[in-house]
């Protein structure tokens, strides 16, 4: 939805060994699917295989550079991994019916098979990222996963929560999206044999559009349109999830200061929130400083050979594009 | 519950390095518990830090004989943490309201912190032994908690089923179970630098009584007492989960032949079918089994020092005391 020009960019930008890599990502998760017993491939398959923007492994592999063995695929798929094992146990909390135009493995096969499907899939990203025989890969890996899990521990524990400040909402974002972002690239350097500064500063890279694509997720949810988001307007906001465009919005609108989300109750009333928020300008400045993040993570790359400068580029222009 | 007094035997007779480590377990756990969030510590703490056996722990201590780092404590907290991610994400799928007489995290906190909280401890537990710096270590857990995913999947997806073979059964079995309790040996044996041939028996060792474990849990699941189990006889059956006992009677019993587990219903019925299972005389069956497991768990372990061979034995032996 949105990135795949920019993956096609990314990919003619970056070099020719970038085509091959994405060909086997696919061919490897497919395998993966399949090899873990007849209920993982009937249930899991679809959400691992089915496609999605795999921007993160994308992500991997660009930060690679020119380097691009088997260790670099493992690391990319094992990222991947962990991202789909993270979305099929938010389907479960959600009791989700589609992912990505398929149902989901918990509308097609209950609770118990989707909670330990996540569980398997999280499990073979660690087999995965250990095959590469380095532990500061597998450290990037469970720190990057630890994160992810505790930005969802805030989130639950923050819904419905009317005093969730910025610094809150943006802690909540670092954890659930942007430290996997910064463990991608870090990954990829890693396996370039980058120099530890080099490492670091490829990691604030990532971490910085992780950031701004949490942001942008939370603006499209409010600003819609739904043909884009394949979601209805206001969904965050039913599940109880205070995100940037409310917590700037209620600064300026009183009503939505005063709003119990408990109370919302319907899509129709959700939706009317969206308009209020949108009144507001709250949009626009979520936007601008997703925008600045993004500019901000461009401007400072670490030195780096051009063409692998321009496919870093290219990523971010791609997270902020999905959005224009 | 009844297998503290192993500890205790263990620990006299497994040498004095062993109650230090269990005392450090228990600290780091806590220490775990305490410094990843408010969320956790508030509700992971409770089963991570609550106690519970610790007999995963206890067999890497016991395995690695009189060796007794940083990395043989490391490799007890994985184990147990795996171990403990799996129970939190069982009682969601249970909506379970106690666990070790204390509230389960789903019943305190809702489905969608338990499941995050399960993600959590389950990430630092890779965190936890890839610190040791050992990929070797890092693949045993990974192969052990994808082996647990993996069991967990094949009980749900054989749900209600009344065809479950034997042979399914205890592959079930050597998934859900048997292969952390391969794991923790294994684990044990690498950070005593034992030989390939040693890691190998060893886990052979932890994977039988890692089974003998489990179809001496399902016979009390249906013989109770309650007292001592503390849940109600028949738990299983009500869940649809077909174990050793039941596939026994059926073939004795044409009205357990009969039975769809999906109409039993109420506590009342599944206690009923429970007499009518310990009437055929497959209860003593199914513990008969596990007991010849255990024998030969114990006749075949490999040469070791007289002491660890020793402790070995008794935790070998708690594993069927619990169930005398």
């Amino acid at each position: 939805m949105g990135i795949a020009p920019t993956v096609e960019a990314v990919v003619a930008a970056g070099g020719a060994h970038i085509p091959p890599l994405m060909q086997a990502l696919d061919q490897r998760l497919s395998e993966l699917a399949a090899g873990h017993g007849a209920v993982l491939a009937r249930h899991g398959g679809a959400t691992i295989a089915a496609g999605g923007k795999r921007l993160r492994p994308l992500l991997v592999f660009v930060a690679a550079g020119d380097a691009a063995g088997r260790g670099v695929l493992r690391a990319g798929v094992a990222v991947e991994l962990v991202h789909s094992a993270t979305l099929v146990h938010d389907d479960v909390l959600d009791a989700a019916e589609l992912r990505r135009g398929r149902p989901t493995v918990v509308a097609s096969a209950g609770r118990g098979i989707a909670t330990a499907t996540g569980d398997l899939l999280f499990s073979r990203a660690f087999a995965e990222i250990t095959a590469n025989g380095r532990a500061d890969e597998v450290r990037v890996l469970s720190a990057a996963s630890s994160a992810l899990a505790r930005g969802e521990l805030l989130q639950r524990a923050d819904a419905f929560d009317p005093e969730v400040t910025i610094e809150r909402y943006l802690e909540r974002c670092e954890y659930k999206t942007a430290r996997l972002f910064e463990g991608a690239c870090e990954l990829g350097a890693l396996e370039a044999s980058a120099s530890a500064e080099q490492v670091a500063s490829l990691g604030v890279f990532g971490r910085r559009i992780g950031l701004a694509f949490q942001l942008l997720d939370d603006v499209l949810d409010v600003s819609g349109p739904v043909e884009r988001t394949g979601k209805a307007r206001g969904t965050d906001l039913l599940d109880g999830t205070v995100t940037l465009p409310l917590i700037l919005a209620r600064e300026e609108d009183p009503e939505l200061a005063e709003l119990d989300l408990r109370e919302l109750g319907t899509p129709d009333r959700a939706a009317a929130v969206c308009d209020r928020i949108a009144a507001t300008g709250a949009l626009r400045e979520a936007k601008e400083r997703a925008l600045k993040i993004v500019a901000e993570a461009k401007r400072e790359l670490p030195a780096l050979p051009e063409r692998q400068r321009k496919a870093l580029d290219l990523v971010a222009d791609g997270v902020v594009e999905r959005y224009a």
